[in-house]
């Protein structure tokens, strides 16, 4: 199979990083366009990225080589590339992405300035496949052809979202108190400074819980002619917290639900799901997208944020919970399933589906 | 004046090692007698402490000096102090606190063995100073004259209840979702091994949500002939994880009243609360038991834990819930206000009342 | 005692911060003029600062309400202070210290630019006071009356020099290894991403070997008609490392001596030492300027750096070494007496000998 | 090819366990014995571990399955396996090591017990492969036929004792001056007390200089008839430092050699060393023993320590040295390298040497 050509915008970024390094040898895409903000352009990437390279992995040899552009190349782009990922940040979206849309290019955006429009998809595949069925009204309001915008949510969602789906889709969810503990690594590069975080913990993150809230019950939403409805029945309140912890979000999620099932059913729920990511085998869906751990103390952030090569969510601790039905923990890899990973898996999926044709 | 003579029950484990550092100059308090486990009896307290001292403070001298007497040595301990504090064990707890209550020693006790009773009063001054009247019961139920056990609660329970009580008291507290992020020093020393915690949380500590549920709504209780009757109304919920900090518990709390107040009301209820510890100018109070701050990203467990010589509760980013009224985050000093200095405002306040005569 | 008018230049920095914070009870220093950049020119102190305020004291209200001055305002300068400590970067040093002097202001400066000139004293008072008389033939090769620079060593060298000199003076210093762990708070703020030293050490800060060889030589240096020569007879070899604590820089030290003494005469010579600062009963010098612990695995830096309220510098574990005579350890506190404390301490000292008249 | 059965004494510590998960799929030995302390054995692997199990791999499924043996169950012993690893306490070590020797059983010891006897080679293949030779004399001292005893050093020593040897090889090493920031997890489990690490260095850990140093002489000793005698002309002095770094030891290196070479010879001979691992291809031999990294900050403990699986020594910062001719830093995997992982490569060399025929 002929691999299908993709670019990534702001590549020299931490997730422009994680793209270059998750896609490297993808069996679908090959990066064939990079584009970075004025200052790196027309230098080789390896130039580019200097001395800020984060993996331990080193640079693939043949990205390293290839020329970055700028991010008005767009006509560039178009020539060498089916769909692009963007890591930039929400002012550089907010002047960038639609123009690649509207070029007719798909932009598969991190940024969450979309992530509100009705008519923008908020993709995790185990949560809300039903709703790239938007992008055709998205297409229709805007006037594009081929382009679209598809954004997937914010970081610490993916902890909890996943294993709350199939239980919501069994037994439907009423309410949730929810408290996240995130890695320093959710800020970005060079993000939390050293001094502000260690033997600490800072009990706020700017925007995030407003955030964590509407996009979730956005991803529960429904279908409508004019857009994405979000879920009105459900009360979900999220409190985020920074910890000196470098990569992995920890939620500790109490639940009521519409009906209360045994707790093995819960457990059987989680350990048996398979989402449309497994059923289409895609590259990059782990063989289960939840791990339950019946040992008491997990799961916790350094032993268990690489399960499924990071793009599991371990889940543990499943409780009764004296003010809900249930308690219990969840955690997810926050910049490879909650960043990079979770969107090459959803450009995997769209491309099964045809969008990229 | 002359000073109470004072004993102290596993004078060379941490939370002995605190009570010696902050009785060293007390006002009203003078140790004069030191009790551990067999193998540091008859040495002197600093050659029984030897390395494991923790304070950045010296060993006082005339402490330092002392000896060091087996804990079956209540007659020594009888001719020498009118009361104790005792932070053994539970095991240890369970063998001699009542050895010493019987022989007429009142013992204030930091184990959790005597805290399910419902004829031993759990006291933190601010929440429920009234349940010090239980102890007539007690010395009746147990046919003691002079001595009695009295608690005081886990140590993740001080950085909530203490704001909640006024609130409860004016307002009604009707249902609580609390997530606590506690310090290492709350497991004792050698406590958490470092290669468990660094870069990591742990979500799970042993007891701990059991304890801070049924320990709170007991200190919220009324007083019956039979003993303190628990709260029963509340719905409370409490989870508990260890994070990488040395000091400082942080409890993320959504509270549901009976009456919703104002936020302002809250925040003045907060600022202007005086309890029996300030109106008594207890040594050991502070001038303030809460301490409101207006910044968005505090309180911080580094940062605010000194607050009031770490006998005061920080307590900020009161906002509405989306589930509940409204959420806070507050944090107090798990080894003063939550350990050693709690329970010598405790004894301040015993004292007061006439309970040492 | 009318209090001496003080000025800051880079008030709103970290060390400009620790000025405000040390000097605001000072018995002979009173802060009246705060310079900073054009972005906080005009606004209060308060204002200026916003929420990067680091002290966990609050800014002192006085302070917090005083305008902050552009750095070209020389003449308020001149009118409202008697001397400056700069904390500005070396950028802006050079830019406009020199200025300042030349308008007859003292500078005191924190920055490296002008600790290589031969007529600037880098001084620290247990180690070089007699460098101080080097100030009249800088005012003289730069035609300068009354104003004049001098400049504190990096904050790496406080921890060996201050420990070293008295055995330098004794016995003669020939050769020294040194390695050093310094803290985070030593690259000021935000400093050192989170992200690169939870669970790391950095063994590389640039330019920090360099300074700290050629300013130790220069501080054991001798004053000629041309300027301050350095020591020249001395093999130095620090290597610098950047570990994932808060404050307090940590040396090791090996050591070979001209003549060999008995370490007691060492510890002797350590306990006993009393420099310039203590003489004068200097407000800011600690009783003693040298703690040595005997403790084997001490000084630590979350121990000990506040000895002497973060003024004095702890030594332990001298011992024999099988390359040079012997090996210790040192710590000192790298933002109090490598910073701010140190500086003010310096001037506590020139104003004593009439240098501000 | 059939598999050596091997057995592993102290199976359930930490060493223990990294020695089941290093062998788990090894090409030539296969584990078939394991033996602890009284309180495990007759229990499954498994139940004896329990939750002490320390890798974020699982027990392999057959090794779980297998009854723990006591340690004076040498017959079983002798007729299961070829040759035993033992990562036993130095007391055990004492009781039950020369009995297995004795039995005909070669013991590859991690404990630090057997170093210092003049007829026990103290291995690294890249190092000293030569005093294997000694195992003859072992033989005949002790009259033994089959066993032996073999053991290696410390695990600080890697970092340094592998760049260096090629260097003395060549150009003679005649002074070294070390320094070392060390892991927790060379301390062990529960090893480090986080109260003790967490914003701190312990400047002192028990027994690790004289270890360091002694061990060094001996590796670089040569073979006489009365067993291996230390090198004498090199003088070494090394300072251990105990950083909340969880895997991975640095050394600071300041080094005299007899010859002075050009910096870009050093460089290659570290990029183009080959011994006697890589020679025979021994499985465990990274392909490259010594990595050689040219950014100025580099190496990292969190970034580097996993180099050839763990087991390659990384390299940096060849610069020249104000005291002696050049100064570096190396790192090496403490608990792979430093332990199970770099005695596997000593057995593996053994085996082609004929040993365990």
């Amino acid at each position: 199979m002929k691999k299908i050509p993709v670019g990534i915008l702001g590549a020299t970024g931490v997730v422009g990083q994680q793209y270059v390094t998750l896609l490297s040898n993808h069996p679908w895409f090959e990066v064939r366009f990079l584009a970075a903000s004025a200052s790196s352009a027309e230098k080789s990437y390896s130039e580019a990225v200097g001395d800020r390279w984060h993996s331990t992995l080193a640079i693939p040899e043949k990205i390293g080589a290839m020329r970055v552009r700028r991010l008005d190349e767009i006509e560039k782009a178009i020539n060498e590339c089916a769909f692009v990922f963007s890591s930039v940040n929400n002012e550089t979206a907010k002047l960038f992405e639609e123009r690649f849309a509207e070029h007719g290019l798909p932009v598969l955006s991190n940024a969450s300035y979309h992530r509100a429009s009705t008519d923008v998809p908020v993709l995790i595949p185990e949560v809300n496949p039903g709703h790239i069925d938007i992008i055709s009204l998205q297409r229709k309001n805007r006037n594009w052809s081929k382009g679209f915008i598809l954004a997937k949510p914010n970081c610490a969602l993916q902890s909890y979202m996943i294993p709350l789906t199939p239980l919501h889709n069994r037994f439907g969810v009423k309410k949730l108190a929810i408290t996240t503990l995130q890695a320093m690594s959710g800020a970005g590069y060079p993000g939390v400074p050293s001094m502000d975080i260690v033997d600490n913990v800072i009990p706020y993150i700017p925007d995030e819980e407003e955030k964590s809230e509407q996009e979730s019950l956005k991803m529960w939403g429904h279908l409508t002619e004019l857009g994405i409805a979000s879920e009105k029945n459900i009360a979900l309140s999220v409190h985020c917290n920074r910890v000196p912890v470098l990569d992995g979000h920890l939620a500790c999620v109490s639940m009521e639900l519409e009906q209360k099932p045994h707790p093995d059913e819960v457990i059987h729920l989680w350990q048996t799901f398979q989402g449309v990511a497994q059923e289409l085998h895609l590259p990059s869906a782990p063989a289960q997208s939840i791990h339950y751990l019946f040992q008491k103390d997990r799961p916790q952030p350094r032993l268990d944020r690489l399960a499924g090569s990071g793009m599991s969510v371990t889940v543990g601790r499943l409780r009764p919970c004296s003010l809900f039905h249930y308690r219990f923990v969840a955690l997810s890899h926050n910049t490879i399933r909650g960043a990079a990973g979770g969107m090459i898996l959803n450009a995997e999926l769209l491309f099964k589906m045809g969008y990229f044709a």
